[in-house]
């Protein structure tokens, strides 16, 4: 018989609840029980991939474990909260031993780092999807949203961004001018994503608005300007990209597009208030964040790019979006 | 254009927080932000439904949306748990107005009569997949689990069992002999089961153990023995089945494969400790909540059958499991 669905939870998935004391009961029963920590609030959410269009095809299993919680983790960094635990919807098109186990490896690697419970799931035969619930903890009231920007505010961004569309692009369309370092560089960064999860809790008390970058810079931090009902002036010199962007895609609008509207970074884009910049980039320099300043909130809506030669340039708050084709 | 994920969003699922004073942040930011009432825990469950595997590709999108949420309910109904909030991980394969209007009434009908908030999501394109995580409170420890049973119990069921079952071979097998009426009774039960909240509610301080039946009764009440470590002896008399299924389905084997294997029929089997079956029993005549006692725990290991004729048969724990097939 082949294994079921029952045997794939425990031979896989199930193993003692290690980190958290504030899971009472978890994988095997109808729900998992929870007791939030007194003066905290919960932080729920759900990301889901889906084979072919999340991820190519041909993507290690360890790579898509650890990524299928990554973007999740990296929704906690984003509201600064402190990830605790996860539930899993695995659908499968059938099942192989290998592939469970080197998904089950990359998926246990990153919850370990960051101490994560599986407190349940669901296991389904159906085309490979991923579906992952995270929940973490923020003191009460104490969290990061989209919304609170405020004119004036200094807009920064984490890491450097682009890589990850670099890296697709790179597997859809072969460039042999490429060293297999950069290469290896960049897809890293498309497969095996860093959540900023510590870099968002400190910017609690600290940041306006954050949010992560998933769907690339000019789109999430439109959700921002949108949540929060302003606009945005951006340095295009002050946009970080890394050195294997540079030297990959020599051709500068070729650039700007992947920093812009490259998806799947999952960097962190916060604000913060201008009587907080001074102390908040001492800070930076003390714990050495990677981040960059790249531009300002302003009362006049829209985004804008501002060239060497100052001359500003309204560009569409748009990245990746489900379904949308132009007919 | 075709509409992208956020506009399919905010036309289909964003609505004002309407029930829950635990709900701090809702749909359209990284995460949802929740408050745990004082003195309580959290039960947290996940359930995916795809097409073609949960559900026949023609069914009603309606049906669809009440179902996805419906099975979840049910797990928070053998938790004993109060349901209170749910988030929605929807991949399609492509936008269809008609069809997700129509999912979502069915969904918000269902959650509308249990007061339950949706407060995020994830909208993908990939093949039609609903992952529903639902999430409700528990008074501290109070919660109802499949660990529990000890010999001597009663167990019961809900409702009736294997009407599901039925109307599935009924819709891969038309049968002309069957009216129009109790077609439509059965199928009802496939399409929109209803959740057995206020019961599981009810049940808690009473019940040693409880499981919703998902897979059928042989295979989730061979969960409850399997936590709890016991056996089981059924009265054949005893099981409860609708006059619909009595009327289809003539042949008494075929009636006992369907009640004792037939899954999604989301009623609740549990066990109560002898010495409050008298009150219990008393109490659902007053509160005339449709129960059956079927059996007893038994201290012997195994699921035991026994006829009119007091022979005891053993019958395997099993049902519906994904992936399982007889090689």
């Amino acid at each position: 018989m082949t294994p079921g669905e029952f045997d794939i939870i425990r031979t896989y998935f199930t193993r003692p609840i290690q980190h958290s004391k504030t899971t009472r009961l978890s994988v095997g029963d109808d729900a998992a029980i929870l007791r939030t920590p007194a003066g905290y609030d919960m932080a729920i959410a759900v990301d889901t991939l889906n084979a072919g269009v999340h991820f190519p095809l041909d993507t290690n299993p360890d790579d898509i474990g650890w990524k299928s919680l990554a973007v999740n983790l990296s929704d906690m960094a984003a509201m600064g909260a402190t990830p605790a635990w996860f539930t899993l919807a695995l659908s499968l098109p059938t099942v192989d031993a290998a592939w469970l186990e080197a998904f089950a490896n990359g998926l246990f690697d990153l919850a370990d780092r960051y101490q994560l419970d599986l407190i349940g799931g669901d296991t389904t035969r159906g085309p490979l999807s991923i579906s992952i619930q995270i929940g973490g903890w923020v003191k009460r009231d104490m969290y990061l949203s989209r919304r609170g920007a405020q004119p004036g505010d200094r807009i920064y961004v984490s890491g450097t961004l682009g890589d990850a569309a670099l890296a697709l692009q790179l597997i859809t369309t072969a460039n042999s001018a490429v060293t297999e370092i950069d290469q290896q560089a960049v897809r890293q960064r498309l497969n095996r994503p860093t959540p900023r999860i510590e870099l968002g809790q400190a910017l609690v008390g600290i940041a306006s608005a954050c949010i992560d970058i998933s769907d690339g810079l000019a789109a999430d931090l439109g959700h921002i300007l949108a949540s929060s009902g302003c606009g945005a002036r951006l340095s295009l010199t002050a946009l970080p990209c890394s050195a294997e962007l540079l030297r990959i895609e020599t051709e500068q609008l070729r650039q700007l597009d992947h920093v812009l509207y490259g998806g799947d970074d999952y960097e962190l884009c916060f604000t913060v208030p201008s009587q907080r910049v001074a102390t908040f980039e001492q800070q930076c320099r003390q714990q050495q964040w990677p981040v960059s300043a790249i531009g300002e909130i302003t009362t006049e809506p829209g985004l804008w790019l501002v060239n060497t030669a100052g001359i500003a340039e309204r560009i569409a708050p748009q990245g990746y979006q489900h379904f949308v084709t132009k007919d």
